[in-house]
């Protein structure tokens, strides 16, 4: 997956995630997205908005201006643009330039996100977002954290890789995953569908280790655990899943780790962690483990992904890759994101 | 302006401000100008040069040697070059290599300024530097004050277009121009000679603002003020003006503010500012107010160049420009530009 | 020798070195070598080792990873390669994907030396390691000072040309070598043998200088000394010399500068210095003033080299480049060296 063996790194017909919807409001958030620097704010009435981040006057980064009302205004020399993207006022001037105008992205609020479209507008689809209420996400029944939003100079691709592969778990999280040293040595299979594919890992009588006995105090002997990797689309991938007695087989309850992942720049990428549970959601202190958790966690694939990307860009000879049989998921998942960006180019 | 429509980035048949007169003398100066390297000094007898900053022997830069009489000795292996760029003396033999020598940029010491001819010398005819006293400097009737020299992250193109547009004041310069809030809504006119293009604005029975109350403590009633902005070529844009009384349309003085701008390289420029007056000159703290003011306003305006460079660097999509009716000189001035760097690769 | 005239910067058919031997342990020691990423560490049985660096499953950087006895595990997802280079055990699975190996570079260890061939492995011969014991390496006869190894942000050439062209001595080195300001006067001459190239400096009748004094006691009269440059490949440059009594003519000693030079990248290099004499060999003040003075020198050259690189890498106009007589030494080792970049490419 890096190189893609394809020539743009992204696809463009894809909604992505720009933001947590708790981060955009009426102030203007700035965030670059598949190369484009994008603004993000709420209209007055609430709804999320998404316009191209560039004044076509001068090249000021509209980031650095203000909301009038609803409309963009220019730091530099005070042009707006309403929500639509419109210019509606030059302040020298009555009247406004012909065909002046902030490309507007399609935009959806669902499961806490804002998601954004950035491909042809009129082929924006709000059914083609991944269904996130399945696993979690703004449903009364589960309990969502949100860890801080880190931007790591990698390609995001470098991501996809890291998460379908839990191997690494043993390796790279050694210290921080309780119970993680046991992950590469349990088999795989895959499960795909139209809209997703599933690495499955199945842990079976796993001692209880400190982390499921604090989520289920009363649970005593060993469980079951799934060790998944489902692939949402380029931008989304769980991990985590179920839980069980392995006496009884009863489900203890469902942990899922949801990766959210934003391509910056070719080389760049805004990283995002949400964790959700069914199960204790009136307990905030399991959230709590979680947001600690994620602290040590992520910083680790982080650090191993920059590391990574440093190799890729440092002109050094690289050598044939080689695959596990492990790897079939993700060499799967490499060929849908390769068939899914040709199909654009096409 | 942003790319200019044109192969090379400047004109190079131009005289060029290298420095102020006042930073010149017998230590090397190390400036790039034109994106190459050049050393400036004075003789013993007081006269600037200028010469290319690389040593032809191994490519040491010169600014690292010293001076010893008239002759640049270089720092590495102590080859030395006379005032006219010829190599005088290598210190393992006797003799000097054939064509051993730097090149020599024709010179002036004009307004307090060194100028700088980056062109064919044969070419370089001083009577082409702008007439700087006709704007006060170098003048005894007229106070003038130097800021300190800035070297800034962005085109220089930037800065034209920049000072072109003064409706920018009442935007970036808010809290640090008196009366700037106005600017962007007086109508301008552009006047056209050979040498110069003039964006001006006259403001109309201006209440006194604060500024202007310092400067003329006699003056009670509202005012008028030109606000110029008069290209003199890619080096040198004047802005300011007169003011009068509007009561009765006496002058009541002249405070030019004359911005020097010099390419160090395709992205990066010198930045230079003179403020020079024909009232008041012997009261030195109507000296201080600008230099005061200068250190918070020219920030501003390199913070807003270098945020448009980075956006242009950043391989964003670029928006199809548009301009507003007072752009018109701006844009006139382009053309001008572009004309002038065709008619040299002609 | 800036650019060479050839396609490739450096020669690959040729022995390097890669570390001090006194750095390559039970951990593994990262290092880039002509632009590859390498890692060096010794066998159990003491054996030092050179493999490639990246990971041939996801290209992590092996330096990250650990030894597993004599294997490297990457820290990734824990694929572990043998000393030979080849795959010996994946995680996940039993039994290693078919041509699954690092690159294993030739690696010979002489004095105090890691050397390595980055080469055709199978032309690699020890024969043509040059011939260190002639200069004081590895010998029970001779002290030898190991200096810090220093990475400079300059490409190799931009040293070899420094080290044959002593003259600079005069000027770089002007306060922090004794008796250096005599060094551009005295005549050169050049030696050539099939594996080196001398230029060899000999001053005559030179005063007692403050180093000489503490190395020679009972030394009270001028002396003779030798400023040689001696080329023994790209790897490695001997300077300094023997030392004579000038009134009998007897030798007092031999001071080698061993100069170790490793391209890390077309435009980096490690810098290594060992100091080597045949006098006073049992007595460490004498080895402690040369740490002390490499201290001060080495910065000077390594600012000297960056200064030239920046300058190289600038865009700017390049002069035709001159050269003095005592160069001739210098040019005739870029012809040498050219030769053998050719040589390879044919």
């Amino acid at each position: 997956m890096y190189p893609l063996s394809v020539d743009q790194p992204y696809p463009r017909n894809q909604w992505w995630v720009a933001a947590y919807a708790s981060e955009v409001g009426r102030d203007l958030l700035a965030r670059d997205i598949l190369g484009e620097p994008v603004i993000l704010y709420r209209s007055a009435a609430g709804e999320a908005l998404a316009l191209a981040g560039i004044c076509p006057h001068r090249a000021f980064p509209l980031a650095k201006g203000c909301l009038v009302g609803d409309a963009v205004q220019c730091g530099y020399h005070g042009f707006q643009f309403g929500p639509d993207g419109a210019c509606q006022n030059v302040p020298s001037q009555s009247g406004v330039p012909q065909n002046a105008r902030l490309r507007r992205y399609p935009v959806a609020e669902r499961g806490g996100l804002i998601w954004i479209w950035t491909g042809a507008a009129e082929r924006a689809d709000p059914a083609n977002i991944p269904d996130v209420a399945s696993i979690g996400l703004g449903r009364p029944d589960w309990a969502v954290e949100e860890h801080p939003i880190k931007t790591v100079d990698g390609r995001y691709t470098l991501l996809i890789e890291n998460l379908l592969d839990l191997s690494h778990v043993t390796f790279i999280h050694d210290k921080t995953i309780p119970g993680g040293e046991k992950v590469a040595a349990i088999p795989v299979s895959v499960i795909e569908t139209q809209t997703s594919l599933t690495v499955q890992r199945r842990g079976e009588n796993l001692p209880l280790n400190p982390l499921i006995k604090m989520q289920f105090p009363e649970q005593t002997g060993p469980v079951h655990q799934h060790f998944d990797s489902e692939y949402l689309g380029p931008c989304m991938i769980r991990t985590g899943g179920a839980m069980y007695d392995a006496a009884t087989g009863a489900e203890l309850g469902i942990q899922n780790y949801i990766h959210i992942i934003t391509p910056a720049s070719p080389t760049r990428m805004h990283y995002m962690v949400m964790t959700a549970r069914n199960f204790g959601i009136d307990q905030p202190h399991l959230g709590e483990i979680q947001i600690g958790m994620g602290s040590r966690i992520q910083p680790e694939d982080i650090d191993a992904i920059e590391a990574i990307e440093r190799v890729l860009q440092s002109g050094a000879t690289m050598p044939q890759e080689i695959s596990a049989r492990v790897d079939n998921g993700a060499l799967k998942v490499r060929r849908r994101l390769e068939a899914q960006i040709r199909a654009e180019a096409a």
